[in-house]
């Protein structure tokens, strides 16, 4: 049993670890950090928790977890793992990073989208990207993860099958996101206030997400070349659940149903990619609290197009669900342990 | 490993028995028997359980059952188990009946309500009725449950401790319900129609609604007397979830911390009860997906009354989660066995 | 022609008194005043205004108000009313406070519920509590106006003919408030953020709500002897609509119809309350948009109990409309101008 | 006053007509007819209509309709109209079609969308596309008007300026079509049941769905060469609103500002079209209830293309309000008429 700490208490990434760690057989959950309110106990703030995690919140200790834990969830806002995972590495703590501090390989490239301080560089070098349909092997080997953002595993998830085996021109992708409230927190806010977000899609943040660089990074690994993409997000009123519904010009004549069966076959091997039969496309809702990613195609001969739909919860595969993956694929358990629940319908 | 049917396998009742007997360890879904579908293959129409579920649906075959199975779900609309359950009785197959067929000891009460021929008397002598809080010792021993409606689940729940300890008066007793759309079933209708429910609260069957006997049955077995109840429901924008607001007249001086006591001790050896402390009430979201039942308690010294409010998710604890929870309890396994998850949140 | 100012621009009272005022032919907003934003223009925080109110909002300034204004409606939260109102009483400037500051007649009363210092026992004498169906003779002599709350004005509505009329028990009475989002305001907090809202119901202040003596009082007016009454709120995901489902003992043996008869009746002269056939439940969406109160009656013979619900949007007939229908009774206008228009639907 | 006749009257087309028609100074409803529910109060099946409108609904009868009423809308599915039109070409009646009957100039595209046989070329030939942002003066002497389709409507109205100005490629447009679920009519299906619906996105009718010739069409016509377009719809648990988010490669150097400059010039006559400044994007909710659309407009540069965003009420602007504006076009009233309503917000 391997000792587990939470850094970020009150936040939904938090909340998400905690219920799914719940099923897991090897992570036992040691203490729950909160910087505002050490202290108290988490059950005040979200009762549905009453009887499972009731000792009081703690605050912030380096040596401490060094000594006690052997894993520790970072579930904290931008700007805060980027300070406290570097000094983990002199121990043999492994630190999986929910946040986007150490996302982006170039610390310029950090603080122009993300307006924060990057992380220093040898800490950004060391970490592996945790999206493990990409990079299994390295996660196996790491001691440092930096967990992928909700849209980049879902538009990255729907995009690296059709760019590895040159079906797309990576330089013609579109992506529309959507997205359900809970990506923007637990923190009460204009955008997120229930009477301004119900029965309304708000386009945000058009040409400024700080996920667009993210998608791009590891868009040009995959095509080895330097990659540009247009990248859209809109609020729905929903509360968890995101889609990208991705374009991209053909490079190839291949039918919709040859696509869908390079992807079977590519994805075979992952247990959390699903893709769906020709004339099928997946919605939010039926991936809802599993770690599922569902996956539709359709080749649009009329256009010449692809149109690829990757839908995912949030905050299961887009957050953390994806670090608890991580976490087994880390410590040799299998890759779905605690992640095989039937996903919560309707 | 108990082989397990369910009947009616493309209704929300059976979805999430599926769901739930993912995590089950002692029973193992053999079939799943379909009039309208048999043949066909759930994920054709539930694309979230590909790959869990992939064998395709059966006829209802009777002498089959008895030699494949052990245990019986019945997750049918009014009027299906009545005519099959009896088939079962020169078995040992255990039947547990998700609809209301067996509820009510009368079966003029059962025509009169529910418009339709009510099951045999033996039949209805049989069965025990599946609230565990209620009748667990008569449950490890029954054939034949008859598993509770969501609303008496609730209301019995907020109501039982009071009763007995004779602190309301059972006379007195007013219950508004409130419950997501989800307890409709998945069948389309104007009642279900999205553009029709949604940004609406509304009020339906009023004083006619099959769950009024039901309650008043059991109340009256709690009271032993017999108690009449007023008893309104409402249809909430929301999936899940179901509420029941109750209201009493008090007939001891006691204080909210007092009555909030005693609940506590009441369901001490329940594990799916939870009572809050003074001040704190439960919303529907805080055991969403969970066979929990929280209760919050207020007594009102102004007006001598006392406000209890129940809330469940309707499809776990107002469903198949109770169903499951019966399971266990006939065959002698843990009664939280499969049930132990942690509610959704947010 | 009128000239109006509307002080707390930035709230959705004043909004909704913006957009119901654009098709009031005799009012004319001369002035929007915000404590917080004034120089600002309204549309930076409501684009949906662009084109409708260009100006910028302003400080408030009383002598210039009172040079050029004739009426003044009051959209701030509690606590502001009972200071400016007063500064008013040697003009001839109208005040309608949408607020709860001049609703309670005892200060101890107000200041017990509310939590703050109550507005001078004059400027409470002389302030006419605006539900028009009660007090209609009142209002067209008055000179400030004392809003009533969403709550109130839904219970009041459903329960006046019958208290009059001695069909119930006026000792008897419960209220069962469900509310959308909106009627807590625009302000961004735990309470109204979308994730924690949506799919869920709560409930909230029980036994403490601000609107139970508001509720007692004018019952109390009605019944001509001192009622308190079992009152309890629940916010719902939607984001406009109020329903108050209550019940009462019946003091008299009467039918269904009979009392929908004396209803239909009693609102005869009354523009904006529908009484409902037999068999019918209004819904809160049926009058989305508008200034109706729609009402539902069903007389439970086993119980010996009434059923009435009775539904509003809580931003029109339960603020910013019943609002503009005071100023109309105020200046000899038609009661419904400028408030014709047919609910939103669906 | 010229007397007006609604065909298809237990649509929300027909809802959302009677709602906008009553504050109609020159029109007059005459009769509803209904082709299922002739005979019956429409406020049995509408409650909210109550004392609006108190006739039974009709059976069609054409010789009645040419002696009584001047103007005709149709709201009826597909497939109604393009019998019926044809036979009032002998008279003065003006014909103003909703449905997608009288869309497409070829009986052959036609054929091949809809499944259904197409109306007589004659009347194809006569119909005028009623979307008055392009066609106003052939609007103003029309006598049968095709009202565009929801999505068209954004859809254009969010590209016309930068494809006439030829500031984007016409070939490279993709357009990310987001709808409520009142686009799908108040026909109970599993396509719009809440359970389905709520806390989901879902894509429909991929490379199928009958907007796309419609849309190509009207584009082909403003770039006076033949476009073909990848357009994808997705559901959106909402009940109004509608928004296309569209993407184009850019054919020359522009800023955001100018393009954002260029649209407001185009618009200026246009009463209904608002364009952001720059930085503000618009939302679903900011037009519900009225007859705008509101664009926001992104010059990447980083990439190269052009977002645009487009909302509309898919009931007003994408249906019934934009049959008004078109009757008000016709008859020569003014193009606002009736339409003047500030947006329902929150």
């Amino acid at each position: 049993m391997k000792e587990v700490a939470i850094i970020g208490g009150t936040g939904y990434g938090a909340i998400e670890l905690i219920r799914l760690l719940g099923s897991h057989e090897y992570m036992h959950i040691n203490k729950i950090i909160s910087h505002s309110r050490y202290g108290e106990r988490l059950a005040m703030f979200y009762p549905h928790l009453t009887e499972f995690y009731d000792d009081p919140m703690e605050e912030l200790d380096i040596d401490r977890l060094k000594e006690e834990v052997d894993i520790i969830f970072f579930a904290t806002p931008a700007g805060v793992a980027k300070d406290i995972v570097p000094k983990f590495c002199d121990s043999s703590v492994q630190c999986i990073d929910l946040s986007g501090d150490l996302r982006l390989q170039s610390r310029k490239v950090y603080e122009t989208w993300y307006e924060k301080e990057a992380a220093p560089q040898a800490t950004l070098d060391n970490a592996i990207y945790g999206l493990p349909e990409m990079y299994k092997e390295k996660i196996r080997n790491a001691k440092v993860i930096s967990n992928p953002g909700c849209f980049p595993t879902s538009a990255l998830l729907g995009l690296i099958p059709a760019i590895e085996h040159q079906i797309i021109s990576p330089h013609s992708i579109i992506i529309d996101g959507k997205t359900g409230v809970s990506g923007a927190g637990g923190k009460a806010t204009t955008m997120t206030h229930y009477s301004e977000t119900n029965e309304n899609v708000k386009p945000y943040k058009i040409g400024a997400h700080q996920h667009i660089p993210e998608i791009e990074q590891y868009l040009s690994a995959i095509a080895t070349e330097e990659i540009k993409t247009t990248f859209t997000t809109h609020l729905i009123p929903m509360t968890r659940g995101l889609i990208c519904t991705m374009y991209a010009t053909l490079e190839k004549r291949v039918t919709t149903k040859e696509v869908i069966h390079l992807y079977q076959s590519y994805y075979e091997a992952h247990p959390f990619v699903r893709v769906r039969e020709e004339g099928s496309f997946p919605t939010t809702k039926e991936v809802c609290g599993s770690n599922f990613c569902d996956i539709g195609i359709h080749v649009n001969e009329r256009t010449n197009q692809i149109i690829i739909a990757s839908v995912i919860d949030n905050l299961v595969k887009g957050a953390s669900g994806q670090a608890i993956q991580n976490a087994n694929l880390m410590n040799g358990w299998d890759e779905d342990h605690g992640l095989q629940n039937i996903p919560i319908y309707p």
